[in-house]
């Protein structure tokens, strides 16, 4: 899988994305090739609650040259030079003026900043601080931004549904809408590609599964504009998707409700497989988890990331790129999920057939026929378990919980069981 | 403050009040000076619950002599040689028959013990146990108690009420039984007093506020039995003042409830505006708590202190004078009751009016137009608390909790966003 | 105690207990002298939900010998040689055909084990390893099991019930179906026996106590099988008493409910009396608590034990004998039973018939008429817990834990207010 990963991402890489525009279309095109995506596109100016899909932005080319025509920073170069949402600009300009539209990082004076300004026009350049500092200040700048913003274009989203004969559904929630940044946010739709890959071919699944693809927050407002009141109803689990790139250690950021579904599964995997991890409580602040999680929906939706947003020090900047991330740790952030999605799949609450006493195990080839040896107590302890707390009110996570027994561990011997008719799905 | 409060305390330290009786109307109206106390007079014998208002004990002169006239110890120059509620008696006795009404301290030597018989006919005298025992046993000793315990008396009691159009009220209650002692407890009328001072010119206040100036037990018993039915339907919480002078940390008494308004105010307040505190779990001995703690009416009411009666040697003794308080510690203590009345009067449960996703606060001028600069997601940080959680479950002090913000913090954003309309009260 | 234990249990030693036969009756009959059985006989082949009583197994005489005639194991030496429910045999075998029916312990090679085939048909002996490693691999043998197992027999039971005007009761439960092994399990129906004896003589109980002593799994099965049901409604709590006479600490399993009267009981008991104990969650294997526990009953059984079944080496093994037991351990396990009862008992929630305010205790003779004497509030410090807490919601454990007193010294205030009037049973 690392070689397919590193393939989509050299050719994701230098796409200019944004919340609209041409790079956000030539993005999900090529995902297509991995996930079965149907792309849509939402008018410039539909309202969403109190949000308006802003005007399409695209830009042909954008540069500042000296007067000797050296070019100082080139958007061809570097699509992080040019603000987001840059109106388009041609003039000449003294330093004094030039420099109040240069953004930069003074404490990170190697790296250029990640600036957008979506819902207030402005024209603007990050560089890195090093070079802001080396510019010429007696120096006249020709500045060239030939940028359009559209009020007749719209806004491009993607979805993939993975159909089952189940009405509740899981969710995976990413974002396009960030231009050549490698951990937030090529990971997130590469991985989510990845999982649609993976999980598509199974078979007799107890979900819905379904992928978005949209730009940060206008986007999953949108969405939520659109299914908020369905997914009240059928949404049994949601992720957001971001910064799973990186090899630092797995970080959970749980729901608003903190103890919803994709919580407790992701809580009983994370202990059960990883030794060093993070659960994070849920802050309204972040990801699209802010709108998922907003009080009128408050959907069970989590985020399973690795170093989360802002923990980093590339975060937002140049030095989030492909030296930053490792194709193993995303292929192993894919893997992680599908464990994920296997107890979700699994975690049912359990009926024992036969509750009065113990069954008798051993005439249906389930126990030792040699009572009271010591040691053999073991064997059939996980047996024990799962009749003694399949009563309706515990479901598998519960179980393993209270047996200490690894979900993992506990799958087969439901599935023995489940065989002998000693116990039912609820 | 502190000139005001060594003021009134130089004023009322030698007033001798009991249960009853004309010290306690002299400090009464020498309070009224600072807060509009309405004094009623009970008629000894009136029944409240289990409990009889005792007979009005007054005393003009108390003294013992030697047979050579030399005073050994004599009322007027400490009131506390005197047995509370002792019964009027004139004779000459040996030192062995008078030993039988001397009490002393024998571990803390140089202390007069404060004591009191009022159930039940007695006369004694208090003394430090070096004076006790440098007595010649040989002497024989005149004794004169001149007080009188007049059936047809009455108990005073003290109240004043700031109106508001609330019908909810919040308690403030002190006792003025006791003589001579500073820290227990003059430094609760103090306290209560200027609570009042400074509380009264507030405008639209949310509760009505009654403060209560009663002898401990039978006072509160018999305001109980005047207004504990309309307490179980109208007091938000209460707080019995004691114990408040000294320079010791803060103390804090849960109700009964452990969980009720003035327990969670006051653990917030104390928590994020105080190094080093105590949090005490309801107890049934104490102050007049245990009367409104009682299981028949179970009222919100905890007592803020600073070092809990009984747990400093001087309590109950001659040394709680004014040696022993700080007047510093006496403002504070006014202060810190302040700062629990302006959370209560904040701590509504506030309502997000656009609850699906977020608002857009960058148009309402609530959000950095210039996105995903780092840093800049703190600056409303405080905003997305609040409008994350304003769902009509979380008061003010389960936002602060849960978001870890200081609740001082909140409220002036609170304030904002009530402003422009995006929440309002529940 | 002591010696009457040491005497019972030397009697009960050698006899060869089985789910049936007639060592389980003689055991019966034995303590029958302390302990008033009424003893009923259960036909074999009787169906008691998923099982089946078995056949009855006897045994007259069975042993190993040599081609010279040497004795190798003789099952009157030790009954622990023959496997539990061994079918008959006769016959000659060499070695390599012999040692497939030979059971030992390798890891603990002096030790002989404790071994049985209920439920399907073999034969076999167990013996030391040391003895097993010593056989002569080129001898033939002589084997000789006279043993019976009788479809016609019945599965022999014993239960007493010490009566009283209640209708909830208290349910003892253990087994009597292991041969020659001292703590699991002669301890139990010693134990058992015991607490019949020294609660009979008690008046006034307010619960009926029924003491069982069944073989373990079929046993209360079968008992399940005729009383569960009723148990459901009348079950106030149960003890499943087993390995309570070694030296070890009392280790506590609670029930599958985990904060059921038993648990809740015994808990405050160890807490309150024992510097060092266990106190172990519920899990599904042990012994006859599996029944009692299982999700259609979920009765509030728990089992006090000492070190528990399979925590020490010797168990199920010849190692469980007189010497690993101690008649002083056996006769302390009776004491924290009967100690445990008597909270029971006493565990009440009682009611204030004076909740407002607190009574005037000094009229009633039970408090110091002296007020504000430093110490004297100790004194009715357990007072005022009992009258503040009971308002029907705290039973006496409760207003132990909350008041931190010990239940023992709650005991006689009760007893005291009740007697007064202040406090009477909901």
């Amino acid at each position: 899988m690392k070689k397919e990963l590193e393939h989509y991402f050299d050719r994701l890489w230098s796409i200019n994305r944004s919340l609209t525009g041409n790079g956000n279309r030539e993005t999900l095109k090529i995902l297509s090739e991995i996930i079965d995506l149907k792309i849509s596109e939402v008018p410039c100016g539909t309202q969403c609650y109190d949000w308006t899909v802003p005007p399409e932005w695209n830009v042909n080319e954008a540069w500042i040259k000296d007067s000797k025509g050296n070019v100082i920073v080139d958007f061809s170069i570097n699509n992080l030079h040019l603000l987001g949402y840059s109106e388009p600009f041609k003039g000449k300009l003294k330093y004094e003026e030039l420099k109040t539209h240069i953004y930069t990082l003074p404490k990170q004076p190697e790296l250029i900043p990640y600036l957008t300004s979506y819902y207030k026009r402005r024209w603007g350049f990050c560089m890195s601080h090093k070079q802001f500092i080396s510019l010429d200040e007696e120096e006249t700048y020709e500045v060239f931004i030939d940028s359009s913003l559209d009020d007749n274009g719209s806004m491009t989203i993607g979805e993939a549904i993975i159909n089952s004969s189940a009405e509740k559904e899981v969710l995976f929630s990413t974002y396009v809408c960030h231009p050549s940044l490698a951990n937030n946010e090529l990971s997130g739709p590469l991985v989510s590609a990845f999982i649609y890959s993976k999980l598509k071919e199974t078979k007799g699944l107890g979900y819905k599964y379904r992928f978005v693809f949209v730009p940060e927050t206008i986007g999953s407002i949108y969405l939520l504009s659109q299914k908020g009141e369905y997914f009240k109803n059928n949404l049994a689990a949601g992720f957001v998707i971001t910064c799973v790139g990186d090899s630092g250690e797995f970080t959970y950021k749980k729901s608003r409700r903190g103890n919803a579904l994709p919580d407790r599964v992701t809580e009983t995997v994370l202990r059960q497989t990883e030794d060093n991890f993070n659960i994070v409580d849920f802050f309204p602040s972040g990801s699209d988890e802010r709108q998922y999680c907003s009080p009128g929906f408050n959907l069970p939706v989590g985020s399973l990331m690795r170093t989360m947003y802002g923990k980093y020090p590339e975060y937002h900047t140049s030095g989030d790129n492909k030296n930053f991330i490792s194709f193993e740790a995303i292929e192993k952030s894919v893997e992680k999920y599908l464990e994920i999605i296997e107890v979700i799949e699994k975690n049912e609450k359990y009926i024992n057939t036969m509750p009065y006493c113990e069954p008798q195990l051993g005439k249906r080839g389930l126990y030792p026929t040699l009572g009271s040896q010591v040691g053999t107590q073991d064997i059939v302890n996980t047996m024990m378990w799962i009749l003694n707390l399949s009563d309706g009110t515990n479901d598998l996570i519960s179980v393993s919980e209270r047996s200490k027994i690894p979900i993992r561990n506990l799958i087969p011997v439901v599935d023995r069981l489940m065989e002998n008719g000693i116990i039912k799905k609820q």
